[in-house]
């Protein structure tokens, strides 16, 4: 009763039915798959595309174990023949994307599965669900990095993230988008991301005194310590800092910060950093945390808040405004044959896409057009071959270069869509061949 | 750079840079810690306690790998004594918890951790992960389920969910909570629980002809076949598959159901319910999907919409409208000592507790007491003894038994708390011996 992570069993059951039926009939035609978003979030100006190097991995690595096999086989549900096909399936297509860190906008494909339809329908559900996660989370984290721009911003959201994985992917996607780095340990020592952490209030409870709780703490972490300050009395705590550190700094050791957890977080600050300036630790920095996402890091940003570093945990990793994007994986090809699905407010646009990008002579991005893959325009493609035949085109891109893209994006952003207000729409025009097939397919059709 | 879901590293840096400390000075008596949520989300009337199982798991197979140990010594910020220590680290303590499946409120504590102070403290982040994720889903579906009763509801949401482990507990949260099944078919297997599945839009699509796809796909699934057909002209689709089913009878092949996935559900469902009757297709089931949760199928069902059962994904295991709670793990006694944290707005209630539930002659909730665990009460006591020193105390109560708990909470609560409305709080009492324990900390704390 264990996850497995790579399982292709954790997949939605209408993947399996429906390929039992493909291979019924002898279906296995190239198909094109497409992931895009339909609308923004209320109150969101753009997102951030991530998940591309976990979705490779899955594709590289994807097939049928014995023990799947066996346990398909029990359900009943597959015939003998299919699950013997199923022995030898592995991905053999091809994936063009927007690299990771890359800023787009409804109606756009960021992800397209070109290969043999059981392939290509095989693999949705997955893919789905990391596509999906990871650019929530780079999305929300994109706005915080943009909130409090040259601030130590640090994922502090393992205990409340939706599950393990969602704290492993939440720790690189925000990590991509421009956070400093994470308190989840594995995930930093994984991905080659700083991991930060502090001290929890029941380090301080479990001693009888404030100062001794700060000396032990130091003492073990010589270089590293950060002090929490908010358990009884903030700035009683503080003084009991000014007052600790002569007697460390005889050691040898010295207080590297202090962290604010809860009441006027800006308020705090500021009467803190005048108890530790006028104490001579100038040096020693304030870190806060407690319920904060981009609109309160925001207002203490405007504010001036003598905040060096912000610990975002929860609302960032759960993405708490808008804990899902109302995402599709869409057939928009099968057979060298454009697909449209016409369903009311759910309709798609058909045939392979592509995307491309214009900029003002400053940088800044002036539009994107969504076009047909076959026609040709001016500006910057956005989607990359990723795979050829299942396998890579290019060795991984690492997280260090997926987040330095991700900050040129943001830095090419409009203006209007840095800001956290609601901005007007990001221009995306269709262009007149893509709503010229949609046409044609529609007069098409036979009801 | 793989995730492994029960290492010892997935947890905030801090749980060891404390534990380095401890190590340090010795520290190690008896903690005692409890989680608790603050407050309900806006909205909610009720919570449903879900993750023990997990936690249980987790907490016995708990050790450093020689991996995990060679890891945190490259972090430089370890002593070699320290990580030693840790090699033989065990969880030994005890486990006092609310069943899954029951009922809670604010500022009861439904899990208590007693144990080494240096155990009690690593379990922290990965236990809240657990026991925070699941409660959040099982108390979503819990209002799915109160708002449709006797309907068949199965969880849709691998796409959308937060990674694969969200997922996969989201399956198991929403069993638990008195869901139907699940689609995610890899957790269906572990779990036991029922795995349901129709097609894809694709599915159509990719078929020249829609009544060719639903022939094919009912061939292929003889039994167990649900049709898609808003795919192009929801009407329309009904009327082949009423066609269509002389024809597949002829070969013994009956249709199970057709599913809508969009525009009104409730209009859509009643024309087809009366396409598919007068069909003689009074044995075809209605299945509806698409942006559904509690409020959705309230309305649907006060309604009497012909639909027997739904799809629910995204929504219930995001929780969209609550994806966190406000809940915390908080040291509430060391070394014999009751302990009290006093931060603004996150003050929390000392000692180590108990809660104690009163019903009505009629078998409805009265009312919780929240007591000191060394005061007695009368009524029902929801924390049971789970592990004692590292060991479970009874062997896993199943899933089907916890839902089957989990319906007999639902069926107790006051008729208030079971509507969608925001009702009166539900009465929960802080005990005198409480109250006195506090005030006597608050003053005997010198400042």
């Amino acid at each position: 009763m264990q996850l497995t992570l790579d399982s292709v069993l954790l997949t939605d059951l209408y993947e399996l039915t429906m390929l039992q039926s493909y291979f019924d009939t002898g279906m296995n035609e190239t198909a094109s798959f497409e992931l895009f978003v339909r609308a923004l979030p209320t109150g969101r100006n753009f997102l951030m595309a991530a998940g591309l190097e976990e979705i490779v991995r899955y594709l590289e690595q994807l097939r049928f174990t014995r023990e799947d096999l066996t346990a398909l086989s029990k359900t009943g549900r597959f015939s003998t023949p299919f699950l013997r096909s199923l022995e030898h399936l592995r991905f053999t297509g091809d994936v063009d994307a927007m690299p990771e860190g890359t800023v787009f906008f409804p109606d756009e494909p960021i992800l397209r599965i070109t290969a043999p339809m059981r392939e290509a329908q095989l693999v949705e559900s997955r893919l789905m669900n990391l596509a999906h996660f990871e650019t929530v989370v780079a999305s929300k984290a994109a706005r915080c990095v943009l909130a409090a721009p040259e601030k130590l911003l640090v994922d502090f959201g393992l205990r409340r993230a939706h599950g393990a994985e969602a704290a492993w992917l939440s720790a690189r996607a925000s990590f991509l988008a421009g956070f400093s780095g994470t308190a989840t340990l594995a995930a930093g020592l994984a991905f080659g991301i700083p991991v930060y952490g502090t001290m929890a209030h029941s380090y301080v409870q479990a001693h009888e005194d404030e100062t001794q709780a700060f000396e032990q703490f130091a003492r073990s972490q010589p270089a590293n310590a950060t002090l929490l300050i908010d358990t009884y009395d903030t700035e009683a705590a503080a003084c009991k800092v000014v007052a600790l550190a002569p007697r460390l700094a005889k050691d040898g050791i010295s207080i590297h910060g202090v962290r604010l957890d809860s009441g006027d977080l800006g308020e705090h600050a500021r009467r803190v950093r005048r108890i530790l300036d006028a104490g001579g630790l100038k040096d020693v920095t304030i870190f806060a945390s407690g319920n904060l996402d981009e609109h309160r890091l925001r207002q203490l940003y405007d504010d001036h808040a003598p905040i060096d570093g912000f610990g975002v945990g929860t609302r960032m990793n759960t993405s708490a405004d808008a804990p899902y994007l109302d995402c599709a994986y869409k057939l928009v090809e099968y057979a060298d044959v454009p697909r449209r699905k016409r369903s009311e407010g759910k309709a798609t646009w058909p045939g392979r896409k592509a995307v491309y990008r214009l900029y003002r002579a400053n940088g800044v991005m002036a539009g994107d057009w969504v076009t047909l893959a076959r026609e040709t325009r001016d500006g910057e493609p956005l989607l990359e071959a990723v795979m050829r035949a299942g396998k890579r085109c290019a060795p991984p891109v690492t997280l260090q270069a997926a987040r330095e893209h991700a900050r040129r994006q943001l830095r090419a952003l409009p203006p209007a869509q840095r800001t956290l207000d609601l901005a007007e729409p990001y221009p995306v025009a269709i262009s007149d061949g893509l709503r010229e097939l949609a046409r044609r397919l529609d007069e098409g059709r036979r009801a």
